[in-house]
């Protein structure tokens, strides 16, 4: 390509990123009401505190801003999304505010292929007051520029990352409480037992427009989402929408949530395309009181199926003899949801 | 299905309702400007009220948000939406308001086959601050969850409607009348005749996002729209999508309308998916000048056609011999149209 | 047709244009924060200004909001939209605004073939208290109701326009400049060099939902752009979407960019269908410090290819050998963008 066409940014590769360093994410954005009319659109969302009175920002949409932010920095020439960890939202947000995101780079691995290396980044979205709204850590493998080894291959630095957010960060005040009459649901807190799955029954089909809508959204740029001829006529779905679609058809079977708190982990096990239809199931892993509050926590593992409907089954194995998730898992989401519980309504 | 799998709903069966019983319906929706610039996205309404300085909210997105709420009790398990009546917008809502809708079993039929039976419900739809917004009787075929004969089988209890809205329920006001200007209009309430066809000129093929991000929008769940694996690859279309499309598309030939104020009936005649193309004609029924009043009400039967554009046959036979609407009709609304009188200008 | 039904309307012809007419366009629309997110959903845009605390509507926003609205009275009977000329935003929109256009007739020529004419309008688009907010002159063959030859056969008008929008009318002011931090840009106004090709980088595969909802978004009612049926399945994509979609891809490379200020000119110069690929590559035409103001003016002429990547050949012949832009092209867009000065930072 000729040097006058070197302007148009191509993204980082593993070499440009330093350990400690801290970049500004470009493009602040607002979320407000047009985003959420979009948002219910995208993906049917019903949750009541979400689109009623309350006027609280959905916090799977805060973080898609916040992530479609950082795709610029980390995802242009990365090759997988290898994972989430410590990923906790601070603060109900009413309508509406502009959200700011950094990156902190706090971890650096070259892989033995000499070609890829993972990059661990915090994140950190605050709102226009600067207040911060929500944090994540997310791994990501990348693309090296050339073939020289780095430092990080003989020297990684791998950061310690909890498996489970510390029931302690989780913040849930009486006036968050959505009204039993507004939910339409007759389980509380005290009625989630670990072990029980619960089949969610709505089936979504993937179409193009729905994907690439919800990813250009988010100003999410990879172009891998929304390139037919770069991606031989298959745009893979950007993760995060599964994440949203399983999340909305949960409402079906935790009607009483005041919206997830905090993500432990995630997993994109498999990819997901335009033509798939998404189904879920979401696994109560254990439950937390959190002493005297009004809501409870439970540990939820939302699974998204693609052209799976997990009512036809819902005992089946979700892993493997090797423990790796079955062919028809598009998303594992372990996060902790908070429930009204029987006792305060 | 193993027993823990039981908290994700399915709906109720016929069995479940009772009469004079009201359900407060899940999920207040507030409504406003991001709405409507969804709705016009999706169905390219260029109404001025609904659209400009005025800040009305579109009645039919008013009905639809209300309809969706009511989804969950009703139509999960619904066969067919049968008809509706006595379906009156009570006053313009400006943007924005949260809607909260009520619904009322008015009656209880079951059918000769023992499998379903028909439920009458009276929806009532409020505003923030508890003023009916919108009210609407509809009945809806839902299957019985057992084989066992109801006391609705002997003893049926079919309420009386109208047949038609009474015109003096219909108010306008002056300051509620588009200006000419803004309209682009020839024609006012005095230029419309009983027996007038007009045909509407527009042709909008549908397409599977289209669809599905409309009745998302108004969290209408029922899965028969979204699930293209549980339907064989053609999920149905919501029939409130070719209502809204041919309400948007009557604009051509009604510019001086101030909405639709009531309903009389509506049949969804023939199913719709994606692909088809929808255009639509009015045939005026009847018109009443509402006294002094500054509008007029004409009566209107819109009627939706799938992939037969009325332009090419506007003297078409909309009825068989056996009074049956034709394959083509997808849709056929009854309602009171308000147009500006001419001598009101 | 039966008479009974001509009511809907169908469009002006030829003959039925004055010169020195003005026409008010119908449906004055209001545009704000949801149309702003629709916006982003279906284009991805990510200049900031546009999408952060300032709250500037986008230009290319307020453009198509009034070019639909004069659709109705220009285009439905349009053969070709042939050439934009002074085009200028006269100021700043914060959300939110309600858009008022009309349309002078400037010019009137009929074509040799006898069927056809050119009719040259100056569209004014002014906000809700009356000021100026964007104004534009397009010529568009349009179709004559008869053969009968006008007197624009033998005394055409054809007005003169500026090849260029003259420098001095643009405006930047120091509180329009995007804080850097927000861009993630590193190139200036003086690092753009005459002669320059910047490649974008990023392809968008046009969905039929995308451009549809986008043309029904700014209500432009054109049949061709959404009856299947009608266009033997392949509805036009509306040209302002690939100049929407390119001008958001073109962000990258130009992220300290103010957004654009006035267009000199722009072809259509080959149509666009649900499955092309758009890729964009802007041509850095010419620079104009504005003196001593803290952005400068860079003429681009943005090109936007279906099909075609850039990236793979950024040194392409854009014109044959007679002078016509080669059929890869959708649309050429010339036009005059701020950009921050180094100087200024």
């Amino acid at each position: 390509m000729s040097e006058n066409t070197a302007k148009g940014w191509q993204g980082n590769f593993f070499e440009d990123f330093e350990l400690g360093q801290t970049i500004a994410c470009p493009t602040p954005r607002r979320v407000g009401e047009g985003e959420t009319a979009a948002y219910i659109g995208l993906t049917g969302d019903r949750t009541p505190r979400f689109c009623n009175e309350d006027r609280v920002l959905h916090p799977l949409m805060l973080f898609h801003t916040s992530f479609g932010q950082t795709v610029r920095q980390i995802s242009l020439n990365a090759r997988a999304n290898l994972g989430y960890a410590d990923w906790v939202w601070r603060r109900p947000v009413r309508t509406a505010t502009v959200l700011h995101t950094n990156m902190e780079i706090i971890g650096l691995k070259e892989n033995s292929s000499g070609k890829t290396g993972v990059v661990y980044v915090k994140n950190r979205a605050r709102d226009v007051g600067g207040e911060l709204v929500c944090e994540y850590t997310r791994w990501v493998m990348i693309k090296k520029r050339g073939s020289a080894p780095t430092r990080w291959a003989s020297d990684p630095v791998v950061p310690e990352l909890p498996s489970v957010v510390d029931t302690s960060r989780l913040r849930v005040d009486r006036s968050d409480l959505p009204k039993a009459a507004h939910t339409g649901g007759q389980y509380y807190f005290e009625d989630y037992v670990p072990g029980e799955r619960v089949v969610h029954h709505d089936g979504q089909t993937v179409n193009p427009s729905d994907h690439m809508a919800f990813t250009r959204l988010f100003q999410n740029s990879a172009k891998i989402h929304f390139d037919a001829q770069l991606t031989e006529g298959k745009p893979l779905v950007y993760g995060g929408f599964p994440m949203s679609v399983g999340y909305a058809q949960a409402y079906n079977g935790f009607e009483n949530r005041l919206g997830l708190a905090a993500v432990n982990g995630g997993v994109h096990a498999n990819p997901v395309y335009a033509g798939d239809t998404l189904y879920s199931m979401t696994v109560v892993d254990s439950v937390d009181p959190l002493g005297a509050a009004p809501a409870g926590a439970v540990r939820c593992k939302l699974y998204v199926f693609k052209n799976f409907n997990p009512a036809t089954d819902p005992d089946i194995a979700l892993r493997d003899e090797k423990g790796k998730l079955i062919p028809s898992v598009a998303l594992e989401l372990d996060f902790w949801e908070l429930i009204t519980k029987r006792a305060a309504i």
